[in-house]
């Protein structure tokens, strides 16, 4: 039996589900590419949806990025983002979630972004993601390997039966 | 098609699948409680293992603590951990992976534990992990909430088919 939705994160419910779409990804360091991504957000009655997603290049169908965690619903409006990647960062966020007429929007930004040794150095990231209907859409920005923050990647995914 | 093992998980084959069994728990803040565990590692291909795990508590069969992350092999048996916990926590660790006769022995301590505003302070983990056939185990010890560096989980898993 599904567990009830914790009120804290009732404002996220749109967000629950699978999620199927595309994006496109730029930085200074690297060629603008394309990708393919799957989401997906599912919760357990506590007060966070457990986040997962992977990408696979476009061009060769090969696994790219990929991420997971937790985002935590703190009531007031209030959400924590806590997110692993592979490639060796750990990113702990806070920001703020807004529902609207027909979904939500949530914005964060990093209060501390660590890795390991060999970890590529991530100064800051800036996510905003919305929901509005059947479609996810988000962006991404990073301060990475010198760079200052700047725009590094959009997608638009549609919510999978 | 299963993609082929990336040579700096090599060590670490054996972790891959799915695992259920039982553990134990104990810290001085909070009375002893036992738990039954699913852990699932799986790999893409890239030089990481994705790592995610879920306990429910004995007694009510309630969901209790979960975790998900990437275990990286970063070569002469090196390995790096990067976890995101739902209680606001992100763990970065480094140490070393040995193979034995019928599996691996992997050895991890926290470089960095950070969280967001409303996560329990933690101050480091140390972590140790065996394959020994079909069973898991692994040994959790932590400093946290000012108690000091101490033994905290213990669990034996069997390998699912």
């Amino acid at each position: 039996m599904e567990p009830a939705l914790h009120p804290d994160v009732e404002a996220l419910a749109c967000l629950l589900g699978r999620w199927s779409g595309e994006g496109e990804g730029h930085y200074p360091t690297i060629e603008p590419f394309a990708y393919r991504e799957e989401i997906s957000l599912d919760h357990s009655g506590k007060p966070f949806l457990a986040y997962r997603q992977r990408t696979v290049r476009v061009d060769t169908g090969v696994p790219a990025h990929a991420e997971m965690g937790y985002l935590r619903g703190i009531g007031r409006g209030q959400v924590e983002l806590v997110i692993a990647h592979p490639t060796g960062v750990a990113e702990v966020a806070e920001g703020t979630a807004e529902v609207t007429a027909d979904g939500v929007v949530v914005r964060l930004h990093s209060t501390s972004v660590t890795g390991t040794a060999t970890a590529k150095e991530v100064l800051s990231i800036e996510r905003s993601f919305a929901v509005a209907g059947d479609v996810l859409s988000y962006d991404l920005s990073m301060a990475a390997v010198g760079q200052p923050l700047q725009h590094h990647l959009h997608a638009e995914l549609l919510r999978q039966a």
